[in-house]
């Protein structure tokens, strides 16, 4: 049996990354994975939030939100509601926290980057594509200001991309679940992991239902296919600025 | 002297309004005009708000935010702030306002057309470019209906258009301002009008500035000219759909 | 065909002007304009808001509010809401930005004002009224520190009234339209302008509904006399102080 | 030692009470009691909040505000803090509370009662002079339904009317304390007392001080006689209606 | 006639109040008065709010809750709804207040003291209960502080203790009511009294209802006792934290 | 290297779940692991939530809280921010999910169960601690609900208990971190298993840190572990009713 869309239980949707989408950020993407599509910007202000002043290191915070016609149902916006909802809060953190697995925040010395996650289309796996978008429109921006004033230690110091897994009662597991796979679902896992293979979040949930621990293993192998295929478009749209991701400063 | 970007002051940037821009709305575009970029949709819900249920009428309503990266500094979104602030009421109340004069809401029945206008990037003239694109996307979403179950009178009677225009000191008056000319504008009006040359809006605002009698018959006529433009690009963008502005049902 | 309640078409209601209503603010009126009646109090305060310290400039901001029972049913508080709703923050930013327009805000020096306007009833033009009423309300304030400290350069340059005028389709266009009239008319213009008859604001919208260049022609021309009778109220209110206005300090 | 005003430790303020103050609501006053003015409106609504419905019974409610220059320094409004106070809701529970007790809620039938109080300048005891005008508000409104059907029972069992006392260090007790009083007092108490000299609320607090029990009823006895007085000007001014409180339909 | 508990017209429920129930807070007490269960703890942080500082004197504030099943029916959060409730509110001024009128805040000095009251288990008299544990969890804090650095005037000046009276159509005026008897009952008092035998608070409510002078004496006679009982036990409980209230340093 | 409280590194803090804690609610528990301690109560109401109506579905919504002072510095209200943080939703909706997966909710019909857990004390582990308490209250309440009328199947299909397993750098894997663990800790991972050893929630995130597959699994093993002893210490606490969970209804 295949699925609706025809891909390999193992198989991404295809993922389009345009950077630069937008003039006035400092780092900009549009990301594409199938018909799900977001924007992801990097500011980067000169001052970090009053928990952190005066220890040398910087910040990352994420919001995430979703164009009301992003979805097939018009969804009313946070801001006529009056308070952001519990599922934007938990992707905004998750998203925030991931980048910070893979930057070194002392390196980045008093600074806070927003990162700013917006769904113009979504067809399911949008907290992950907007990790793996995020990912990018932060390398650009942090290159930005590298190209001006280097950094002793480059503070992005490995790549970080995102995927979901999940279980189909008539497919088994499967990679990348579009919106329809992410309904019929009975578990739905997202996974955010390194260059260097290495996870940096898990989330894995039955939606009224459990799994087994050989279950979850294949479900990781899955995520860890996805995620290295990921890293691999996220290089070469990087272009030049992939081989500033772990490195120092070049001594004369 | 001419304009910094090099247009004459009658001259409108170049603008560019792509049709079914998004997969889910029943009507979608994203409008260009110069580095503006907004993205219209038009949803149709089979229901009137309280105050309307049983009269036999219909309701257009809109909505107006712009991506927190959108402008040149970071804008705190309305959602983390709790709550919507003046500026965007003013403009959802304009742009909502402005579509229901050329629609028949007799003819529309007992349905409720939710606009969004959601700013991508922001260069001047949000708030007339989301006018002039939700337009569109409003026409594209009433044909789709009208195709399956068409309407005795088509409920768009005119087409409708919005640009800006102002005085600068050393310019005069001149038509469409972009961000840095309005910033510098002594005086700003917004204009809104239809295909048959009819006014819908005017607000005109002296910047701790005011303005004569003469230089505000300079101003309407940039507006009209800029306007009658505008409408020949929708036309030209709806196709065969622009033809149902207006009309009625053909009798057999 | 004559008005309802036996008014010319170009004819204000009667207007009285209430100086010091109320003991605690410098500056306070009680404006009656027919049966509408706004309170208009003007608070001057040390210091300005964040974007303009330093700057040597001056600020004026407003508020405006109804009484519940100002109108015919209830209106529901915007505190039992929790939120100022659309109408009442357009409301605000209007008055504000039109007192602004007459202000030398550097002459003012880096002090606010607050300008509180509070409909104890409505009856139509409650917007007008206020801007009218306030102006009187912020003369006598910065009149009152001037007697004390005089500003080389009286701070307030002009004088400054609004009017509403509109278009019924059984009387065509009138001056000061009063609820039953506004509720009637197809468009409905606010205007705004200084005793120079230059305009600070127009603002003319359609209810579902168009208009024509030659109907706004006509809708300027009722504005511009309603507003020059309403100036000459408020100089005869103002008394002295008056002369104030426009003026600069005597040299010896 | 004599009050700063002149008058005598029993002594109340001039008090004055201006019947159908405004032209909207079904019973509305103007109460100055000295320099504190009030304007308390009653709007009768033919329906009752959810946990009433369907139990042959009425409902009062009411809610306070003051005018943001009603004081001294400017007051901040409810709506721009995007919430009530607590001190504005004690006020408005006690309102309500008050006159629900000498209102036969079952002789109202389902309506529900709105008291607004909104004060226009403030002197000091507010809450009270809200409570005194609020009963010739409602009396009024009461009374103009009952003019048109009458009720078997007036739904107004007895007189009801408010005042402050409270113990100066220099003073001793004293009756209705003006602002400057109140901040002095150590001790300040709210009375609300009936018609037949019956307590509705005593509210007596220290402030950072505490009181004896031979405190308290030398506070009790002035209270009572300032509500005397009280009641003897609510007679007046509700001519003929006064008589309406306590009666029955008379019988054929 | 007995109440429904079998106790006396002029009896407590029984009292138990524990010490040092929670390991983070300063001071801490689980007080149960019958049914009515409440977590009372202070935290001094050592600063004051903007209006007192540079004063020299602290401040103390109180936050009051119930959990959502401190009741019969679940009762919903606070924080879900967004807002606290006016009933909330109330409280919580009344314990703040209360408490400050037996602290001298000179001799607390620039220190915050935070009094929260969360109610576990409600069985009528929660806000009495919870002043009355307040004060031992106030007292055992100053202590704690005063013990390593001891003040020149212990700032507690005397015991304070809290109780409800009230009257029932059966059973006449009683002492302590629960639940059941609260809702029956026609008024309804709470009564806040120092160990020196003053009133601090009297909060004295008919429920559509009215009470008599006589009345009110008897209700302050049965307060009265039942306070010097409550005072009896938070002696014992306090143990030789006990004699710092109202002492003064010793001088060597 | 030993842990600081002297457990090994496999080894829970010791457990106690105190049944039936207060007189109000259908299901409550006061659970304490270690220092952690919280109240979880279930509260059974006889109709489901919009989305759910009509379908002979039941619903679990669950709310989290921590009282100010169940942590070390006072944490502010969430009622007194207006707002419920991120954290909070996240771990109330995690509660919710975790226990609507072992229960079946078309044998619960048309119901909602409303889970409150209460934080009266935290030292690390409160959602885990919740979840596990929470799991013992909703039995206890369904257990009452099915002695009085039983179900046709018991809801409750297999037990629930939760725990959390984490890396600190000169300890490798734990299991059950208190909150100096907790803080100190590289890699947080919350685990919430059933009876049958099968997962439901997985929640593993790298705090600016990252893991291993081998690391994961041995962290998987710790909480199998500590799971498994949590429920036997709820089936000794549940007594008979444990045996009801994943029961069918005998047949006569």
């Amino acid at each position: 049996m295949t699925r609706h869309d025809g891909r390999e239980v193992d198989q991404l949707r295809p993922v389009n990354i345009e950077k630069n989408y937008l003039m006035h950020p400092e780092g900009s993407v549009l990301i594409k994975v199938g018909n799900t599509k977001v924007i992801c910007t990097a500011t980067i202000e000169d001052r970090v939030p009053g928990f952190l002043r005066g220890q040398g290191k910087g910040w990352i915070t994420a919001e995430y939100s979703m164009l009301p016609r992003a979805t097939a149902e018009r969804t009313q916006r946070d801001s006529s509601r009056g308070k952001v909802n519990g599922r934007t809060m938990e992707i905004q953190r998750l998203i925030g926290r991931a980048l910070r697995a893979i930057v070194d925040l002392e390196a980045l010395g008093e600074k806070t980057v927003w990162i700013d996650c917006d769904v113009i289309q979504a067809d399911g796996g949008t907290r992950t594509a907007s990790i793996t978008g995020a990912f990018v429109a932060l390398t650009i921006a942090i290159a930005k200001i590298h190209e001006i004033k280097p950094f002793a230690k480059f503070p992005i110091v490995d790549f970080l991309a995102a995927t979901s897994v999940g279980i189909i009662d008539e497919l088994g597991p499967i990679l990348d679940l579009n919106y329809v796979e992410d309904v019929a679902a009975a578990v739905d896992m997202n996974l955010v992991m390194t260059g260097a293979g290495r996870f940096v979040e898990i989330q894995g949930t039955g939606e009224e239902a459990t799994f087994s621990r050989d279950e979850l293993n294949t479900l990781l192998d899955l995520g860890e296919k996805g995620i290295s295929e990921l890293i691999a478009i996220q290089k070469e749209v990087l272009g030049e600025a992939a081989n500033l991701v772990g490195s120092l400063k070049e001594e004369a």
